[in-house]
């Protein structure tokens, strides 16, 4: 039996968790052999490998990135796309391919397995946590973590100098780092994307917190939008990963309050530092989780589907339920959220 | 209407997080009255009280400890325990108490609402995670992202001499901290109370793991004992937590594999370092959204009850849940993880 | 002896060390009084006061930012500036004051001393480490450490999707914080004031890196500059501190970077988050010294001095040292990072 | 020209940034070729030698450790210990060596130099910062760190429960870790092996601490004795490195505090935690610039001589100098400290 692995789309603390934890226990317990196929689908596609057995994962779990590459290569705008997957797989004899990534790649691993009987597992893989099918995905915790560290770090320097401090974290359809982020690090407005925003409540915030003086923090996610029209966004590119770059909402923001309140306002934009870097503990332990959890799902031939965390329990899914729908940040969290503003 | 909070046991990372969300809630929303008792019950007990309010919270949010103190003691082996308890109540005029804490402070809880009519809701706290009600207790995260930490920095050391590296960690009936924090630092064996370790097979690791050049790291919980008897832990002592004190397991492990192996061998008990300071933003989210849960408890006059996570939700037990069963980990859980031993 | 204390321009992580140190010292050793001055040379000028004794120190030295606040407030441009600084530290009963701040704060402190003979001792704060009297200033260190850590994690994010990752930190005309954090952090090419850079070098750098699959990091000061021209800043506000704004010089690097090589480039723009929080066991050990060393320059009568710290070693130097000429990266030690470079 | 590079005694974090800068500069501006020994002196002795060239470096950076091995092999003590190692360095055709480590490591250099004509450049490294010859060594910066975010973390736990806690950090003969740490760490007493200590003064500090509500931190060196009697360290046994084990002063000193105050006490012993994982910011820029300097060493035929900090500058001083005299802590410094303690 081979095992081919790919991983795609933007990178997730934890992605090499997963590929040495899917190689340890194919290898060590199921005796299989491994591939693994260079960024993302665009791997199979032009047929691009890399070695992949027990020295290659060994040290890689601390590690962040993915020692696969990744890409956004999508085999269905390729010309023959599927046929040159299925050559390759044939020509590199993979019987089973564990397909670790987002929405995007995951549909692909779905349309191959429904369409073309390709034997796909996947791993799902988001750092703004958007799946529904899945309580979290590893990346998660650790953006968050960054993010939170980040708010800390700020509260002293706002309050020193009495100025609006505006921190712009990832998220341009759902909240999730926002939201979790902002109540861990005591932010005195939380904006998601979810729920437009109201550029005078925000103000009247920001005046509240300084009659008893306190500097505010303003959390901001990337795709969060005022109530009163989209013109925030005209001038903002989107990156290849459809991350807003910056001079976005939060220098938006940033300028609207010091116009409005008089306030110094200063923002920061975490950008690509919360998806770097060594995983948090738990990402790492849910990514080898994960791992674990796919090359089991080979091992009983269970394809088409992926693995999900329920509560403490590692499921599998069918790996449609990976692009049925984003999970957004529910109306009642986020209104739970408000009694800490202002 | 006046609540009353109290924080009892062994401290943990996010309890002021609870004590904050809880009043923040409270006074903003519902427009109670706070009171604080000091130290465990033995604040009602003794009637030590602390002003609690809006600015008592403020900033405490990234703050390890308790603001409010805590303690063991059991009021029902108090002369007129529960009559002092009541008194003073009474004299503070506390219509509802929010007790936060592990088995025994839960349990006087328990007893105090079913026995006596005392109107309580709890708050579980373990660092351990060993409560079946709830599948996460917050400062647990906390705790496996520090030992994880030193996990990763003993690894250099480790493979710099070539020797092995005991690392003790908490856990004196369960051993969720060393499973977590032993995966996500890639330990080469993981011990835990659940199941008694065999030596002579650590030894076997140890030795298969210098071959390939690279040295082993052993993760022990400070409950682990050897299958022949429980010789390791005769001359230890118990702190007044019930945690064993140094001289405990992992000395006595690294002079067995010393002795045994004849390769070096030298152990780090991380202690109270596990326990204290600034909680990881998992802990503070979950003891956040805790605090919120129980004053929302208090507001609906659900007495005899704790709250507690259920996958992504906060749901409300009752407060028997708490002491019912110590979650230990599971037999399979534990095998899933023996693919990186050795 | 009554001591008032004040802190001038940006926050720096040690403030409040500084300010601990002091008072601790002098309260207890010397039995002096403390008065705290509010938001920098604003406090004596418009009388505006903190109470400053030991209770108000306790607690405070891990903790970034100034509990006396800061502002940019130059008395020598406000109408009687002098005059009302005299009369204030008459009515307070003021007979020495300590001022903690960077060249203005510290040149108004000079200026005072010499023409109006008012008893001040300083003490030296830059972040940027560009003040040429001392070898080292406290906040450095941390701000280092904080853009080491974020250039560790865009390693790993950049290598996985082989783009060009710009980071852009603090140091409008001295490039220390680049040079130290671009060095340790293993930077592919590090950009300061002191010398114009050539974006084709840079983009030469670029693509040799990427023909060893690696991906490039490029360390830049936000007061870095083209060869031919400024064009790079001129739509770039700065802010009331001087320090560029975001769309400055790293967002055009990396615009050029990819419009020259065809390469993605991504920039992330530290800011405050540089400035926050608790400052490194360095900054608190400088910070702590430097404070206990203005507490007996004040008893030693040694007014207008500053202290400094040269090797191990703190000692006192005249405060117009402080003004006399800006540090910068020398050209030496810049060439000897170019190794590293490409 | 080919130069071989070996590290040994105990490792430090910033070893490999040493061999990296070295081996990047000696490639890439002089031409050199370059061989590794393994562990220390064993590898010039029995010739084992692994390969160091520019992919070897690439990525060791941030690692701790040293990717050569160490040892505290003395090849004076070995037979016919100098002849076999001239006989490997002829048949490797090293022309050059670097001898990167403490007393001991460099002390031999000296000594094949002037007894034997080998050509040896040195590099300080000891954790302990007690080399004489250079303002500080890399490792020491990280150890400070380490110990003093422990302590930071104490802080809170020592507080909820009102006991007194005990930090041992390394230190055998010199106090420089427990000065800085316990300084930063905002402890209320240090205790150094330079100076014994009175443990009836230390439980005095210790109550004058609780009486204003405040849970007293002590941080002790492993090498601190009391003033009566070496009996603490009696039952101690010592590591091949020399360093004080488990169940040594800290331990003794928490017993002792509880027996004579009546006071909870608690010890962390944090151990091997401190020297290893990734470098602080400053410990990678000091070791890289000593690498750089070393080589340059070379390349000047400037033999017989180490590298060292004076200051900000890399200066050469005689590789005698490394085992002159030991840097133990200034009486006056340690005074300086004391206004901290109680």
């Amino acid at each position: 039996m081979r095992v081919a692995v790919l991983t795609g789309g933007g990178d997730c603390p934890g992605l090499n968790a997963v590929i040495r934890a899917a190689v340890r226990k194919g290898v060590q317990e199921y005796g299989y052999d491994f591939t693994g196929f260079r960024d993302g689908w665009r791997g199979p596609l032009e047929g691009v490998t890399v070695p992949l057995d027990i020295p290659a994962v060994r040290g890689i779990l601390p590690r962040g990135g993915t020692i696969l590459g990744s890409s956004r290569t999508n085999p269905f705008s390729a010309e023959n796309g599927v046929r040159r997957i299925r050559e390759n797989l044939d020509k590199y004899e993979v019987d089973a391919l564990i397909a670790i990534g987002g929405e995007d790649t995951l549909g692909v691993a779905a349309r191959l397995g429904d369409e073309y009987g390709i034997r796909c597992v996947g791993v799902p893989k988001t750092i703004d946590n958007d799946l529904s099918a899945t309580d979290y995905t590893f990346g998660f915790d650790t953006a968050v973590n960054i993010a939170t560290e980040a708010i800390d770090r700020l509260h002293t320097t706002a309050e020193s100098h009495m100025r609006v401090l505006v921190v712009e974290v990832m998220g341009r359809h759902a909240g999730w780092i926002a939201l979790h982020a902002g109540l861990a690090g005591g932010a005195n407005a939380i904006l998601i994307p979810e729920q437009r925003f109201d550029i005078d409540q925000i103000c009247g915030w920001v005046e509240s917190r300084f009659k008893i003086r306190y500097a505010p923090i303003v959390v901001v996610a990337e795709g969060a939008m005022p109530k009163d029209g989209d013109a925030v966004l005209k001038d903002s590119s989107l990156d290849s990963f459809g991350h807003v770059r910056l001079s976005g909402v939060g220098e938006w923001l940033a300028k609207e309050i010091e116009r409005r309140t008089g306030k110094e306002a200063r923002t920061t934009v975490l950008g690509h530092v919360q998806r770097g870097g060594t995983p948090s503990a738990f990402d790492r332990w849910l990514a080898t989780r994960f791992g674990l959890h796919a090359i089991d799902a080979v091992r009983d031939g269970d394809f088409g589907t992926m693995v999900a965390l329920r509560g403490t329990q590692v499921v599998r899914v069918p790996l449609a339920a990976a692009t049925a729908k984003l999970k957004t940040v529910d109306p009642g969290l986020y209104a739970e959220a408000g009694v800490f503003f202002g």
